[in-house]
């Protein structure tokens, strides 16, 4: 099979990741008789340097035709003082928006090769954890009007965001949620601030009224400032995690901190069709970009997801997951999974050593 | 002096830890020459049973006629059916909204003696680490107008809140937060998401606007994604951290939950005029209630923070610190804090123990 991957490799490390992880797919191609096609486009802070904005019309055009999207990261201080309308993020905002990717699982997931990077106690780990964070994308106070008003009370000036969540929106993403957990340990914590917000209301009652649909599914309501809790005292207690944009936004970071190995975590973002956008969920770097010496495996296992879900090639997916899980089982680490006096590999070194396990 | 303190036990353990608390500012008093009067009152769950809604006008009157409010906890499951708008939270809700208090100081610190409680590796911890979120407390979503509508995508009921912080709101905790960091290591971190909120765009201006008032104190802007992972990578980097209301709620409960020991943790509520509303941070905790188990601890410490904020008693408070911390360091524990093996207390026996002290 022939497939279509638009590329925005980004700002930052971006290119450089990005760079292994197409090799990574060229590999899978080869051995697994498929051919991945690769565009090449702008967005984030290189759109912005070239065009003025982070994300053309062009841009969106051959993401939207491509047959999936992956991105390395977009960002960084040289873009600090861009007016906020047109930061690189907004590039993130627009594709996803553009190509109506609603729902991003984010994985966090402890390597038992890197239990040491993990910064909570092995007491409370125990045998690790493995959590999937499954976030709303493109609704709640995100995509809600953004505005300035006067204050009513004589206050001044107001700055003011629309959060809301409709039925629709909350089944779309519930039913996502359900489906992966059936797939997984048939457990669903959904989170929200139910005693406060009207938006968490519906999105309670809409939960309630589909998770019927799931008898074989644990269902869990959990309030959003317990759950940031509980992600700490017992991450193992979790396996699906649905929320919204905003709590997802705050909880999947902090769930993947607390893997410890930020560097090493993929996400998938998706629309109705299974067309997605894959991405490391870490940053662009810009402290170490150009130097070879990131960690490319976040953007090699979004390869992975990309196979899985939107490809639907579940053997390739394996082969990569289980490539990396080699590599890493033989103590290969780059500079941000090094422990103190381990050898360091550089971003190319450790694509190479993925790729010869394919 | 005499001081008048509304007293609201609440639900759950709040009897018994606040019997404990007022026995301790009883000593205090006797020992300083102060004469604390208590009046009871109900609001939560007790209030709902007797007078069918969880706060009435007679408790909010009472409130605002003393000198501070002490509150045990509120809520439980015994009220879990009630309907959204007489819950036992309402009740917080509505004494924060009628005392008007707009400033929520949650100290997290890790005492020494509980270190080995804390769920961070103490390689991560090093010397430990001492955090005051400096939490909005009446403004935000969470008093912004909740309302459902249809979706003008067809997409169903909706839910909707609005999100917003006004000039005048954000000087008001962004001048305290500055105050309080004057007193302290003089770093403030201030919390928002102003890549995407207009909310937070006002807030951020505003606060840098102000901070050229305290030119002493260390400013930096986070985002709250990234604040979730910096509380778990590194705590110690913290000293205030101001932020609104609803990204307060999830922060502070995991800046708590990193210091191990929820049952140790006070806070203050306050209002402009120095009133204030004092809780432990932690819940009712109903599957142990009446056992006389539960740690009164948070709750003697949020009398210290009563004392010190309202009542300017400086001396005072640090007595009942000085207090806890001895017991502490002479090994006495209860249920929650204690290790394997170790002896435990009850309730009213960890209370003498930190009278004795004074
Ligand atoms: C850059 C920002 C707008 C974005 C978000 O908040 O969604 C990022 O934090 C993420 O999680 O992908
Ligand atoms: C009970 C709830 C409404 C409340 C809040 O969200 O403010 C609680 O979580 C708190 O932090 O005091």
């Amino acid at each position: 099979m022939n497939y279509n991957i638009a590329v925005v490799k980004g700002d930052g490390i971006g290119p450089e990741i990005v760079s292994e992880a197409m090799l990574v797919l060229d590999k899978v191609g080869e051995k697994f008789g498929h051919s991945f096609n690769f565009q090449e486009v702008l967005a984030g802070g290189c759109s912005i340097d070239k065009n003025g904005i982070p994300l053309t019309e062009e841009t969106i055009e051959i993401c939207k035709n491509a047959d999936s999207v992956l991105l390395g990261a977009v960002g960084g201080p040289k873009w600090d003082e861009v007016p906020s309308e047109k930061r690189p993020e907004k590039a993130l905002l627009g594709l996803r928006a553009a190509l109506g990717l609603f729902v991003n699982l984010r994985p966090a997931q402890m390597h038992k090769a890197l239990a040491d990077a993990c910064p909570i106690k092995p007491e409370i780990i125990g045998d690790g954890f493995d959590i999937l964070v499954c976030r709303e994308l493109t609704g709640d106070v995100y995509f809600g009007k953004h505005y300035r008003r006067e204050s009513d009370k004589g206050w001044g000036e107001t700055g003011a965001d629309d959060m809301n969540y409709s039925v629709y929106e909350v089944e779309r993403i519930g039913r996502r949620a359900f489906e992966m957990a059936m797939k997984r340990s048939k457990k669903v914590c959904s989170v929200d601030k139910a005693n406060v917000l009207e938006t968490s209301r519906v999105w309670r009652e809409t939960m309630h009224r589909i998770k019927d649909e799931y008898p074989e599914v644990e269902y869990t309501d959990m309030y959003v400032d317990n759950c940031a809790m509980q992600l700490v005292r017992n991450p193992s207690q979790f396996d699906v995690i649905v929320t919204g944009n905003l709590f997802g936004d705050i909880l999947s970071d902090e769930a993947s901190m607390i893997t410890g190995s930020i560097g090493m975590l993929p996400s998938a973002s998706m629309n109705e069709s299974g067309k997605g956008m894959y991405e490391p969920i870490h940053g662009s770097a810009p402290d170490i970009a150009g130097k070879g010496i990131a960690n490319p495996i976040a953007t090699i296992l979004s390869c992975a997801m990309m196979l899985r879900y939107s490809f639907g090639l579940k053997a390739e997916a394996d082969a990569i997951e289980t490539a990396v899980e080699n590599v890493l089982n033989a103590g290969h680490r780059t500079a941000d999974i090094a422990a103190k006096g381990e050898k360091v590999l550089s971003t190319s070194e450790m694509g190479t050593l993925i790729r010869e396990q394919l």
